[in-house]
C-alpha cells in the first residue's frame, strides 16, 4: 500500500502520528522558505508543509518544483496547523513532510480541476478522466452507485430476484431502431441489442420467477436529442399474480425509500391522475406538480363574445402566473415572442393583468368586459397581482404550447426547487396512438400492454379511446418510470398484433417464441421500468443525465475520449461477410 | 393481487384461515369422488383438495379437467391433512377449495417439469421458460442473484464504487475477436462491444475514483468451446495506490466472505504458488488442490538406464494414483488408451504397481530394478496399493498430458468433492507468451500488465522469462479470477507496446487515449476480474456455467429459444451503409 491514511481522514487526534499519504497536487504555495501543498484524493484534501528549518533542503527544492496534478507520495508527521481551516475536515492539521516521492508527473491539465472549472463541454468530454477528478462529477458517480445499492437492497428485501437477461438478442422493427451486431459464426445474420428486456422478463414470469428485477443497460439507435444517450440504464421489474394496484404500491414504496435514504426527504402518499386529467390540467402527461398554474379552460366564456380568433379555436385555455401582473409591456412582449418561437409554435398570446384593486387590464379589452375577465380569473385561479396568459387553437397543440409556457415561467419564477420532490402517478394511458407517418395506430407503450377489460370492445370501433392498464411515475415533471399490466392470454395478444397491423406471419416471425410461451400456462403479470440515469439525476437535484454517466457519448453518439465509433479493418469485415457501401 | 399467500407459506398454525392461492398445477390425483392437486409457485407446493361431500359438483368437475401446468387461482380454507407429509414445508395442511378459477390453460409441456426431467439439452433450451420452472434451474438463478448481492455488499462496505462503463466502445485487434456494432449516424464506422472494461477502469483510476467495481457483461466473438458463452459476466475491480499484496488480501477476504455467506464454509488463508511451481507440480496453471497426486519428476533416475524412450525425452514425470495398484490389466490398458486419445495426445504410458508387500511390478521391468522403482515411488509419494503413471516427452506437452490424466483419475476416484473448496493464488505469471501463429510474443494477460521491476532488463534479452506482477485466483481447478498490477508510467507502457510488436502509430490509434491519460498524473493501480458465471457455478458445486445463466446460447452462439441471430431487412442494412456478401 502506498499510504497509511487517505487524504480525508486525519484529525487533531492524530497529531504526532507518522503517516504516509499519496495523492494529487491540488495546488501549492511557495514562499521560498516555506512551501504548502494541498494533497487531494477521492476522500479529501490534506495540507502538506515543507520549510527551510525542518525540511531537508533537497526535499524543499523538490516541493518547489511540483506542478498541479502531479501524483506524489509523502511520509511525515501530523502536526497542528497554525491557522486552522474550519471549512475542511482535515483543517486542524497538516503534514510536516520528511520524504517526498514523485510517482507521476503531469502536464498542465487542459482545464482547471476545481468545483467550477473553466473547461467547456467538449473539452471536458475529451478528457473525461480529468473531469472525473472534479468533486461534482465524482460525487455524482458515487451518488449513482449509492442509489443503485439502495434499489437492490430494497428489491432483494421484497423477494425480487435479479436475473441477467441477454444482450445479444433478436432485432424487432417495432419501437425505436435497434443497434445490430453481425454474427461471424452465423453468416449474414445479426443479433440486436435490447431496447429493453421486455420479452425476457415476461418469459421469466412464465417461467415462474414471480418477482424479477435487473439494473440493466439498454440501447436505442435514435437520432439523439439533447440529453439522450444511445446506451442507457434501466431498473427493470416484473411481478406475477399482481394487478396494477400492487405494482403502483410496491414501486411507490421503493421511490419513497430512495427519497428517504438518499435525500432524507419524507413524501406522503403519491397523488394519482389519469392521463386525460393530466392533459387537461397541465397539457402534459408528465406534469411538474411542485407548483400550481393549472390550466383553466376558458372556451365556454371566451367564445361567447365577438373575438374571432377565440371563436374559431377548438379550445381557449389559460394559466395564472403568480405575481406577474406587474410585468412591463416589454416583458409581456418578450413572453409573446417566446411562445411564437418555432420550438413552441403558438400564433400569439392573450394576456390579462389582474390589478391589485381587483380590476383587470387585458390585451382583448375591446371584446371582453370586467365581468368576463373576472370569470377568466376565477377559472384559472388568478389572484390580484397575477398575470393570466391565454392561448387558443387546436386542443392538443394548444395544450402542449401552454404547458411549455407554464414550465418556462416556473423556471423563471424559480418554482422548480431542486430540493423539493413531487412524485405523481399518471394512469389510464391510451392503449394506442395514431402515427401520422405510417398512417396507422401504434402501441403507446408496447404491444404487450393490456387494454382495460371494459374497453376491449372499443378496439374495433373506437381504437383511439381504448385505455390501457398502463401507468407512468412522474417526478418533478420528468417521467422516471413507466409500465403496464401485460397481456397473458394468447388470443388477446393475437388480437393486439392484428390491431397493430402485424400480419400473422410477421407476428410469428418476431414474437413467435412469446406466443408459444403463452401456450404453456402464463400467469397474470405486470411490471415497470425506471429510467435509471434520469432517476439518479433528478434525485441529485439536476436534470442533465450526462452529468451522472461516467463516460457519456455526445449528440452524434460519439465517445470523443476514445474516438469511437471508428473504422474497422478489412479482415474484420470479411470475417463478418460484410461490405461497407460508403 | 391474485393471492393472499404464496404456495410455500401455509402451516398448521393457519388452519381454518380463508386463503386465496395462485400457481401452476404440478400434478393431480383423481379418485372420482375426490381430487387432489399439487399447486406450485416459486415458493413451494401446497396441496388442494376437492371432494364430493364438501365441494360444489361443478368445481369438482372443473378440478378433474385440470391439466399439468394450468395456471389457476383458488379460494378455500386451510384444513389439517389426514396423512401429513414431513418432506414438504406445507405438508401439515391442505386447502379445501371453494372457488376455482382457471387463469391460463396449458398444452402438455414438451418435457416434464420435475427436478429430474426427461428433456434433452436442446429441447430445454428451446423452451427455457419451462426449464426455469424446474427447481434446480430456478434455484441456480436465485443463487446467482444472492452471490451478486453479497459481492456488492462486501465491496460497497470497503468503499468500492460501482461505476457503469460503456458498452458501445472501440474495436481493438489485440486479444480475442470483438463483436462490432455498425453506427448509422457515423457511416462506415463501428463500435465494438467490450471484452472487458479494462481501459475504462484504468481511466477511472487516473480519474481518482480510487476503488472501482462493476458486475458487468462482456463479449468475445470466439469459436465457442463447450461451456463458453459469447456474452459473459465479470466482477471487475480496480484499486489505486496499492500493490499486489493489497489486491490479493482484499479479494481473498471477499472470496472467504462469499464462501461463508453462501456456502457456510470457513476457509483458512489461501495458499500461494508461483506459476512455475504450479506447472512443475501439477502441469497446470490452475491446479485443483483438493487432492494430491502431485507430479514427481523422475527424469534423473529414469534416464540412468537403457530405456530409449525415456532417455530421449525432455522430461519423465509421474503421479501416484491412490489405491489404483489393484487395477486389472484391462483397466490399465484403458488408461493407456485414454492418454493416447487425440484430445490428450500422449504416445504411451508407463505404469508401476506398488504392491502391498512393498514390491513393484511395472511395464518397464526389463529396464528398471526394484531399487529404481522404489525411487520413483518415493518421488511421486506412492504408497503400497497405489499405481504410478508415468509420461515422458517434451516438458510442456508432457506436463499438460499428465495434468489431464490427473484430473481424469481424480474424477473417477471421486476426489473432486463439490462441497469442498480449495482456493489457491497462482502468482508470478510470465509477462509474455510466444504465439506460434503470428511468430511473436503476445501479452499473456494484456498489454497493460506490469513486468516485475527486477525483470524489466530481460525484456530485450530474454523476453520469455520476464515475470509479471500478475495473479490468478484458482478454485477447485478453475480459474475464477485474474488480474495484475498495471503499468502507470507512459515510458514503460510505450516500451511494452514496442515489445508486443505495435508500431507507434498502431499503439497511438488504438490506445492513444490511455497514453494521453498517462500524461496527466496516473496513480499506481492494480486490479482483478472474476469470471462471475464460473464463480457462481463453482460455488454452486457445479462446473457448467450454462446452468447458471438464465438464457444461455448454444455452441454456435445461437439463442434457440428466440431464434437469434437472424436476418435483418434491407432497409436496416441500407441505413447502416452495409451490404451482406453471402
Amino acid at each position: 500500500m502506498y499510504r497509511s491514511h487517505d487524504c480525508g481522514s486525519l484529525r487533531a487526534s492524530d497529531i504526532n502520528t507518522e503517516v504516509t499519504l499519496a495523492g494529487w497536487v491540488q495546488k501549492s504555495r511557495d514562499k521560498g522558505f516555506m512551501v504548502w501543498v494541498d494533497l487531494r484524493d477521492r476522500y479529501g484534501i490534506t495540507q502538506l508543509i515543507f520549510d527551510e528549518e525542518r525540511t531537508d533542503k533537497k526535499i524543499l527544492e523538490q516541493a518547489q518544483n511540483l506542478g498541479r496534478e502531479f501524483v506524489i507520495q509523502v511520509k511525515g508527521t501530523v502536526i497542528e496547523r497554525e491557522s486552522k481551516n474550519d471549512n475542511m475536515a482535515t483543517g486542524d492539521i497538516e503534514i510536516l513532510v520528511k520524504e517526498l516521492n514523485v510517482l507521476s508527473e503531469s502536464k498542465t491539465p487542459p482545464f482547471t480541476i476545481e468545483d467550477k472549472t473553466d473547461g467547456g463541454e467538449e473539452l471536458r468530454m475529451k478528457y473525461r478522466y480529468l473531469d472525473i477528478r472534479r468533486n461534482p462529477v465524482r460525487e455524482n458517480l458515487i451518488f449513482r452507485s449509492k442509489v443503485a445499492m439502495e434499489v437492490r437492497n430494497f428489491l432483494a428485501g421484497k423477494d425480487f430476484v435479479e436475473v441477467e437477461t441477454p444482450v445479444l438478442i433478436k432485432s424487432t422493427p417495432e419501437g425505436a431502431r435497434d443497434f445490430v451486431v453481425p454474427s461471424r459464426m452465423n453468416e449474414g445474420q445479426f443479433y440486436a441489442l435490447p431496447q429493453s428486456p421486455q420479452t425476457f422478463k415476461q418469459l421469466l414470469m412464465i417461467g415462474g420467477m414471480d418477482k424479477y428485477f435487473q439494473i440493466v443497460k439498454c440501447f436505442r439507435d435514435e437520432d439523439l436529442r439533447a440529453d439522450r444517450q444511445p446506451e442507457f440504464t434501466q431498473i427493470d421489474c416484473e411481478m406475477s399474480f399482481v394487478e396494477q394496484e400492487d405494482v403502483l404500491n410496491i414501486f411507490e414504496e421503493m421511490t419513497r425509500h430512495l427519497l428517504k435514504k438518499v435525500k432524507n426527504v419524507e413524501v406522503a402518499e403519491f397523488p394519482r391522475m389519469t392521463y386525460n386529467e393530466a392533459m387537461e390540467k397541465y397539457g402534459n402527461d408528465k406534469p411538474d406538480i411542485r407548483f400550481g398554474m393549472e390550466f383553466g379552460d376558458l372556451s365556454a366564456f371566451a367564445k361567447a363574445r365577438d373575438f374571432k380568433i377565440f371563436n374559431e379555436a377548438e379550445i381557449v385555455v389559460g394559466i395564472a402566473v403568480p405575481g406577474a401582473g406587474s410585468y412591463s409591456r416589454k416583458e409581456i412582449d418578450a413572453l409573446v415572442d417566446w411562445v411564437k418561437r418555432p420550438q413552441v409554435g403558438a400564433l400569439g398570446m392573450v394576456y390579462v393583468k389582474c390589478n391589485d384593486d381587483g380590476s383587470f387590464k387585458s390585451s382583448v379589452d375591446k371584446f371582453y368586459n370586467q365581468d368576463d375577465l373576472a370569470k377568466w380569473a376565477e377559472t384559472t385561479g388568478a389572484k390580484p397581482g397575477d398575470l393570466i396568459c391565454v392561448l387558443s387553437g387546436p386542443a392538443h397543440k394548444t395544450r402542449a404550447q401552454l404547458s411549455a409556457l407554464r414550465m418556462e415561467l416556473a423556471e423563471r419564477l424559480d418554482l422548480r426547487k431542486a430540493d423539493q420532490f413531487a412524485p405523481l402517478w399518471v394512469v389510464d394511458f391510451p392503449l394506442l396512438e395514431w402515427d401520422e407517418e405510417s398512417n396507422r395506430y401504434h402501441a403507446m407503450h408496447h404491444p404487450f400492454t393490456s387494454p382495460k377489460p371494459e374497453d376491449i370492445d372499443k378496439l374495433s370501433t373506437d381504437p383511439g379511446n381504448v385505455r390501457a392498464n398502463a401507468y407512468d411515475l412522474v417526478l418533478n415533471g420528468n417521467e422516471i418510470g413507466g409500465g403496464s399490466v401485460r397481456i397473458f392470454d394468447k388470443k388477446l395478444q393475437a388480437l393486439m398484433f392484428e390491431h397493430l397491423g402485424f400480419t400473422e406471419e410477421e407476428a410469428r416471425a418476431q414474437f413467435g417464441f412469446l406466443m408459444d410461451a403463452f401456450e404453456y400456462g402464463a400467469p397474470p403479470h405486470a411490471g415497470l421500468a425506471f429510467g435509471f440515469d434520469r432517476l439518479v439525476a433528478i434525485l441529485g437535484g439536476q436534470e442533465t443525465i450526462r452529468d451522472f454517466i461516467a463516460f457519456p457519448k455526445n449528440n452524434n453518439g460519439r465517445d470523443v475520449m476514445i474516438d469511437a465509433p471508428s473504422k474497422i479493418d478489412d479482415v474484420q469485415l470479411k470475417e463478418l461477410s460484410l461490405k461497407v457501401t460508403v
